[in-house]
């Protein structure tokens, strides 16, 4: 393509105005970042990037991925201008309340937005995830007649991401991995926040990157031609990741706010914005766009979608020619499940004595092999976790016909990995200790967000860690990780409880879910004497008692023995009580009043909640009559047995403290 | 030093045997690593690491830190050895309930752990605050006569810290502030716990540092001659920080096990532990430590503590020929407070509309000159954060006259850095906005664990960030911080308050700070018809109302106005209502109970709590009965006052759901 025409200049000028004009209009945003980056972002959409406007989620399209959300105007210009069902009202009501146009790009909202983004160095292991799908897909459906996934992931990333921590552990395993399908632009434009970059930072990223085994190209991020080279030269790389550095001027086309730090975070104002027009010589009106810049990205869309509609047909052939192989891209690409998915996990458990860590491996074991989608690992623990698929090979450099992906030591990058890969249709599963959850916590957050079916297997959920010490015994969080709105937390007592709690998350198509799992073998629930564990799939559910109770007992996990323990003692001793599982707040939340009502009584006030963490998860509740039974200090290196006596998670300090609350249950 | 002899071999064969034994009795542990890391670790302590086992707080100690702790079996074996106040009782109680051996090394248990690590990447981040801390004391206190604070830092990383993203920041901002006082140690031992190094890493970690500017010095780790010239030259040079990359061996000493992932983290088992003996000829009963072994480490601590007297001599004369130096030394080492600390913070503010964020940065100004040992930043958000201590110069490479540091694009080294900042005796303070404390959430962990007095300047708590949509809102971020152990959380709702939350975070010796701010201006509480701030030290007071209430109205932050409204409505109505500010929930529920009961009456059931986020955190104040306007989704991008319209947080909005809630209060 020329990129030296009129018509790509005056496109490029018009993201410029365009994104300043919403950001003006809006009173709020950032226009330095889509009018630095307005020249090389061209150049990958017009001449590089595949997609078809029509059909936005398109199988083989190219992944986008804009890691510097705020520049979210730089975008909306773009799915605008090429095609995409964004009007041009759309943009006018940038950040306004239901808008398609909220401040950072938002999955789910806008059509053409590959994921939520904003928090940095998020984006940039989002791709990562995206491409390794592409790859362990691929590796599955094509053949050389069918080349069915042959896209690439590209973003464009900027000082934040390149500064930020997940990054660098992303960007080490994308190395490691050698996934050439990855293709990353950074905006390299020498200013953050504060000022000027080299406050904070003077990094030789060329080398840092190179030491990572990316291919590393520098690139005037204002000469369109250079870009263009740039990604040529990247995609011509298939056996390692590219990063293109494009060393830009933010807020270029500001006569006077240009390369400085005023121009990140706050509209240009209606003086610079008037300064900026004339020197663009831009006499349109607000929110015009010229037919030129309209004409230019449609001429280059036009092979983009022939492209696509020759993709179609490939399919349409792929599909009668390799049925299975049509099969098993479906079921990759769309997360299938099979539909004795509870049969099959029950039957992995059985009623034992069990860490719910090991009957999760199990039911792992006994699952895999009829989800293809199903992918996962763990961050260097999977000994612990029991989160490796046997007999399956594993995903390395170059291989991807495997299962099992050793994430490494690199927590956060596995949860924003995992959310990339969601995103693909696949069924990630992440594993490491619960007390890690909070290396993790920001990719968790917009798994939730983005309503992605990811897995997290947090096994040594509680104290009962033992000797490893309060640094690797979680107390606060399994209540914290319930407080991500739209994230379900299951803390299963048993095996069969373990098995409800996989089935539930694999088949929560909008939402993640995070297995809460013991370190430690857990009695087996007398489920002769009990309720079923199928209760569970409510998230909470009477095991036995009086109809009427006197008092109600509650727990989740490995303290519903406890509580069980000391309601058959209460039982003993005459007293009308109640058993309940609560394996998921959440869950049980979200049942219709009347359920939960014939679960808690109201009439009955005297309620005891047990769980070895934080209390704040059950005054709801338990409310203000109500006594738990958790543990609000951190805790200490000793073994589990001791550990429980010391903090008093036996039935007979159970029974104690209901006796000190409501002396009428005293023996 | 000679590091071939007899005795140098049995000292390192000592702690080896030490390790795997105390391991081995204890049923748990790590041995690997300790064995493994035994030849550098001697050459470090007894050649190079400067100490005085009788004081383990000389100001002037190096410090060493073992950021992969789960070796603490290393570090308990070299403090017993150099005679350090930890006995073979102590070690043989290793990882038992109430020791001071836990499993991972714990900062305030046991002498000369300088800070609490295990949750890997943490350590390395310390390290590059002590590190500045020295940097930062020593501009302001050394002269030419009396070099007073010139120690290094040393630290043992592993290949987890080495992955870690919280390290990668931190190496960054290391080599850019050029702390050639830094020096690490990386037991580069290709084995993790799922194996091969090489399943999920390739990194070139010798170009990838010297690209964030250190000096890389490859070593064989068990040529302790090398690691001995290796140390040399890392403490000669100044101007960047160094690694020694030490190559060893996993589990050295092993016959079978070592350089195998299965001797990383359990118990040898007694035939190898036998053969281990055997191979190294050790022929002592268990739990012996031979005498050439204490002798070696005795010898080489003789001019440790020698220079530790001649250092306490030093200090004395420049007590005298340096009183004002000597002064300012003890005010930052001991971060001491003004007498007239609450004076100050309250005359920066005044009774106006304000966002708190803002009245923050005036008390900042207004305290930063009377507290030497405050140092602080933001990761790049200063101009929003309102964290930059204006007319003073900024920290930059080679330059530690500042007080402001430009953390860049990194939260979690930003808050891991606080707490070595901490350990040093400043009082860090470091910024960025609610939504992020989730990418330092593991370091604030182990600020609180270890007690340490860091704070945090959390601005735009809120949904009412407005327009930047859910990716930068916080929902559930307050509630979450508020489950971290000992970690306090201030949510001020005006200007008098936010000064009181200053104070009580400077004040707070034993544990951090979050302060919630806002965004946005929050109206000024009529303070001359309601209670005055002061009451806000106790977390949570009575503004005003009615002695025995039938209602309560309770909230933090910018929802105080909220329910002040609704309160004034009700008493205008006739209602018996009281108002309650809650600005910080532990610190409320820290009071003795007459005063608890005092501020919520138990008669009183009817209970309204108000507060833009995860109602979770209240219903152990509302009870069963009471009634909370919380946000339990994410929010939305939008401008505030449109938010807060949708979300309901008004006066009317909040009188009509007391109506709902209670009949009998509607108008």
């Amino acid at each position: 393509m020329n990129w030296k025409t009129a018509a790509a200049q005056k496109t490029v000028d018009t993201i410029r105005v365009l994104s300043a004009e919403a950001v003006e209009r809006a009173q709020s945003g950032h226009p330095g970042m889509p009018m630095g980056a307005a020249d090389f972002a061209l150049v990958l959409w017009a001449g590089h990037l595949r997609f078809d406007p029509a059909d936005p989620n398109w199988p083989n399209r190219d992944r986008f991925i804009l890691s510097s959300g705020h520049g979210s105007m730089l975008l909306y210009s773009l799915l605008h201008l090429f095609g995409f069902p964004l009007t041009l009202e759309d943009i006018k009501s940038f950040r306004q309340w239901g808008s398609r146009t909220p401040g950072h790009p938002e999955h789910g909202i806008t059509p053409g937005v590959e994921t939520t983004t904003g928090p940095l160095g998020q984006g940039f292991a989002n791709g990562v995830g995206m491409a390794l799908a592409q790859k362990l897909i691929a590796a599955r459906v094509n053949t050389d007649k069918f080349p069915i996934l042959d896209h690439r992931v590209y973003a464009i990333v900027s000082d934040g991401d390149i500064m930020e921590g997940v990054t660098a552990e992303a960007a080490s395993l994308a190395g490691h991995l050698g996934l050439g399908n990855l293709i990353y632009l950074y905006d390299d434009n020498d200013i953050t926040i504060e000022g000027d970059r080299n406050l904070a930072f003077s990094d030789d990223t060329r080398r840092r990157f190179e030491a990572l085994h990316w291919q590393v190209l520098p690139a005037d991020g204002h000469d369109r031609d250079a870009v263009d080279a740039a990604l040529r030269a990247a995609r011509a790389e298939t056996g390692r990741p590219s990063l293109i550095m494009c060393k830009t001027r933010i807020g270029f086309g500001c006569p006077h706010k240009c390369g400085a730090a005023d121009v990140h975070g706050a509209p240009l104002g209606a003086d610079e914005l008037k300064a900026t027009r004339a020197g663009l010589c831009w006499n349109y009106p607000e929110f015009f766009i010229p037919a030129e810049a309209y004409d230019f990205c449609r001429e280059a869309a036009r092979d983009k979608i022939a492209a696509a509609a020759a993709w179609r047909q490939t399919m349409a052939d792929f599909r009668r020619q390799e049925p299975e192989r049509a099969k098993l891209f479906n079921a990759l690409v769309n997360g299938e499940l099979p539909a004795d998915l509870e049969e099959r996990a029950l039957a992995a458990v059985d009623q034992k004595p069990v860490a719910t860590r090991k009957a999760s491996g199990q039911i792992l074991q006994a699952l895999s092999p009829a989800i293809p989608a199903l992918f996962g690992g763990s961050a260097d623990l999977h000994p612990s976790t029991n989160t490796l698929i046997k007999k399956q090979p594993l995903i390395g450099p170059g291989r991807f016909e495997g299962r099992n992906l050793h994430f490494g030591i690199r927590e956060h990058a596995m949860a924003g990995m995992a959310n990339g890969m969601a995103l693909s249709g696949l069924i990630p599963y992440v594993g490491t200790f619960m007390v890690f959850s909070d290396y993790m916590r920001p990719s968790v957050r917009l798994a939730a967000l983005m309503k992605l079916r990811v897995i997290y297997v947090f096994t040594h959920d509680s104290i009962f860690v033992g000797e490893d010490g309060p640094t690797h015994q979680p107390v606060e969080h399994v209540a914290a990780l319930r407080l991500i709105p739209n994230l379900h937390l299951f803390r299963p007592a048993d095996g069969p409880e373990t098995a409800i709690a996989w089935t539930a998350a694999l088949r929560r198509l909008h939402g993640p879910t995070a297995l809460a799992l013991t370190r430690q073998t857990v009695p087996a629930l007398d489920r002769a004497r009990y309720a079923p564990a199928d209760g569970a799939r409510r998230g909470g559910y009477v095991l036995g008692g009086a109809d009427e109770p006197g008092i109600i007992l509650m727990a989740s996990g490995s303290e519903l023995p406890i509580a069980a323990a000391a309601f058959e003692e209460l039982e003993k001793r005459g007293v009308k009580a109640r058993l309940i599982s609560m394996p998921c707040l959440e869950l049980f939340d979200e049942q219709d009043e009347a359920y939960r009502r014939s679960v808690l009584p109201p009439a009955c006030r005297r309620r005891v909640a047990i769980e070895a963490g934080r209390s704040t998860s059950w005054h709801k509740y338990t409310g203000l009559d109500g006594l738990i039974l958790g543990l609000d200090r951190f805790g200490a290196s000793a073994p589990a047995s001791v550990l429980a006596r010391e903090f008093g998670f036996y039935p007979e300090a159970a029974l104690a403290a209901i006796g000190r609350a409501y002396p009428e249950f005293a023996p």
